[in-house]
């Protein structure tokens, strides 16, 4: 069943991981994990996330799709100078315009490379679709950019991250998403009825339960998730109440 | 650009992780990393994979798309016994089906609970679609299943890898992907144009380029891919040519 956390003013976000590594299984994408951690911060739930191959129409039909179903996109992938970086290219095709070689991301990457390493390949990476804003690279120069509301991000973990916190005061965040995780050592299925009726007794916010084996012992996660404080500490008390009449006991991180 | 890795003909994959957790920044998935290194080694190239949050009608889409477009869909996540665990539901709405309680699934459950422990929530881990075909778990019992061309496996990460392990049988695996990685100190910028004219002379395999950063130090990985062997090992000669005309040394993993 699904509950809605957040009234539907509140902004929301796609994450679009692009790369062939990725599908592959040669690189454990970290991107996502992180962007998705930043947002929930920001009161911008990640709605759907989703990873494609360096293969322009799906990337294209991808960035379509997803800008104009949620507020924000963010991407992260294929940003640099090398024959399979068609990110860029396949954004502005996305928005209809065409890449040009932004001055100032020229002036960045000079400021980078020593004059005879400022090689064509590495100013592709100052190429970006006409009507796009950068978003600054600490790390190594090359810059990201906004167009609309999408946002292009390295795919190198360390960047995609230098280049978030860049950007982040762009974003209008949403109400808070107020978390509180309750763990006990009973099963699942001990209490899921009972949980279920909790949930059923706040439909505004969102209870998930998790299950984990730590160090040998077994146990199960609650998360109470929303933006309505007073349902979020209401549903809190009804499943530590639950956890001891279970006789379990409830252990707040 | 987009360079076609497999004939038609090859079987393909798409992974369907299913999860508020993943979407909230809670949980950094794994199994996305899992499934698409096994199924590359079985010759089943992944093409896509989606991340959606425990919501009914996002579910079915996902499934439904997938399954019409790729020869396996693989979802991982929400076969549990609390009231967040839709998949089973869902797989079901999404074939036009309805769920049973399986009795050889109630059998693996009855050999694993106390006879008091089993509890009606618990029971709902025993219902699959009618037509589904159970997947064994060794970790704890509870089935996943496979209906059509969907396998539906846990999302607890050494659970899936169990059900996956018993599944992988079934997989008609396309002709073996083969692939080398050379790797060298020297910057992706600096070897761009001449590795996109090598990724020219080789159109029917594919050519990533991964820049890295390893103990302060900066280099470039080259990984070759396709099912072509003798393309790949062209391809392969001539980026150690490359590198060492650039003044490089080239390193094979």
């Amino acid at each position: 069943m699904s509950h809605a956390t957040v009234p539907s003013l509140a902004p929301s976000a796609a994450i679009l991981v692009i790369g062939n590594e990725i599908l592959s299984g040669r690189t454990q994408d970290a991107n996502l994990h992180y962007l998705a951690g930043q947002l929930d911060e920001l009161g911008i739930p990640v709605r759907e996330a989703r990873v494609v191959p360096d293969v322009a129409a799906e990337i294209i039909a991808a960035v379509n799709y997803l800008r104009g179903r949620y507020t924000y996109v963010f991407t992260s992938g294929g940003i640099g100078p090398t024959h399979d970086d068609i990110t860029s290219a396949c954004i502005a095709e996305a928005f209809g315009t065409r890449l040009h070689r932004h001055p100032d991301a020229v002036k960045l990457l000079e400021s980078h490379y020593a004059p005879g390493d400022l090689t064509e390949a590495r100013l592709k990476m100052a190429e970006v679709p006409d009507g796009a804003t950068l978003i600054d690279n600490p790390v190594s120069k090359a810059p990201g950019f906004r167009i609309g509301n999408v946002f292009v991000l390295a795919g190198v973990p360390r960047i995609c991250k230098a280049m978030f916190e860049q950007l982040k005061d762009q974003l209008a965040g949403g109400p808070p998403i107020h978390k509180r995780t309750i763990s006990c050592t009973l099963g699942e299925g001990a209490i899921a009825a009972d949980l279920g009726a909790i949930q059923a007794r706040f439909p505004g916010i969102d209870i998930g339960s998790y299950p984990y084996f730590r160090m040998g012992a077994m146990g199960t996660s609650l998360v109470v998730r929303g933006t309505d404080a007073a349902a979020i500490d209401g549903a809190a008390a009804a499943i530590r109440a639950m956890i001891e009449a279970h006789g379990g006991t409830p252990i707040e991180a």
